[in-house]
């Protein structure tokens, strides 16, 4: 049985929809991070990382968003969530999550966790300021040079998908207008419609 | 045939051992950082986001070092270099490499490209001071909680090795004793011996 650390409000969210995409089996345990619970020595065994999404397997724990999607496609064969017998295509499934990861949420926490980077407050000031200018520019890399549609990979729907859904939802927060990204503004729409995504909204009441 | 876009000063390297590791036939091109090639027509057309590895293969091009370095693990399976038939022990190879990718090497970038996340160049400064205690702190969570020695996964050499070795390698560049981490100072050491490492070393006099 699977077992899902999450904070809807976070990327676990990407993995939430993914497992229900997968028909995956699977619970979860809210982490509030409130109460500092991601810092709580029970989390820090889980994931020393301190960090959503954690995903406890009969194997053991796995961590990092991109890691966790490809590790729910290749379970869960018949959901078709990733060309999994394409090393190419599911290459570029990887690259696209990784950049999501590696450098597109690392852009949004700069307007939120800027003390990851930073001491001083007038620097994580700085960080905050420049956040939306450089989400906007990595949106336009994904709308002009990556995304395929309607799904990000084109026909198909994969990992990517829910992944990208969930960053796409943010923008709005940090005022940045989706609409300036027409594919990917129509992607957030089409996602929202889905039921794997309703359901997990509705689950968590969101 | 593979061709590698590479700087032997960046994790562009890791991919160059990966490659001879794998036996892979390939050839390479020098992107020079000092004349800002990256940011050139010639190469944003192979890698809109300016950045290093970027490998071109038969199909298209393909970035972002963890999803490269599983496609060289996909495509050459004689090599062993993961565990490819097994989706979780994968996982865990690629959530390690996904953490270097995007927190660790992120934390380093803090100290030399401060100007991608701030304008203020005080800002940048202090991101730049902050810097070595960030990445120590990655290292210690790799030294106490990941590492299983005696390579990264254990006893079977995979993708994450190479990754791992040439971060270790940037270490004392910004003043960081390696050998506060003794696992992770042992498996430089022992990387630095591999033949496959010499020889990418050797063809570029480094």
């Amino acid at each position: 049985m699977l077992k899902l650390y999450y904070h809807p409000a976070t990327i676990s969210l990407a993995v939430q929809i993914a497992l229900e995409d997968a028909g995956a089996t699977s619970e979860s345990e809210f982490v509030d991070f409130r109460t500092n619970a991601q810092r709580a020595p029970d989390f820090l065994a889980i994931n020393p990382k301190s960090r959503v999404p954690a995903l406890v397997t009969d194997r053991g724990v796995l961590t990092e968003t991109p890691a966790i999607l490809e590790f729910i496609a290749r379970t869960h064969p018949a959901a078709n969530l990733a060309p999994l017998d394409d090393p190419f295509a599911m290459a570029q499934v990887n690259a696209f999550n990784i950049y999501l990861c590696g450098t597109v949420h690392v852009a949004i926490a700069h307007r939120y966790r800027g003390y990851r980077w930073a001491d001083d407050p007038d620097a994580i000031k700085a960080m905050a300021a420049k956040s939306p200018e450089v989400v906007a520019d990595c949106f336009r890399v994904i709308e002009d040079e990556y995304f395929k549609g309607p799904f990000v990979m084109g026909d198909a729907y994969t990992i990517c998908d829910p992944y990208l859904y969930v960053l796409s939802g943010w923008l709005d927060r940090d005022g940045i207008d989706r609409t300036q990204f027409p594919k990917v503004d129509a992607h957030f729409n089409m996602m929202g419609a889905r039921e794997s995504v309703k359901k997990v909204r509705a689950d968590w009441g969101g």
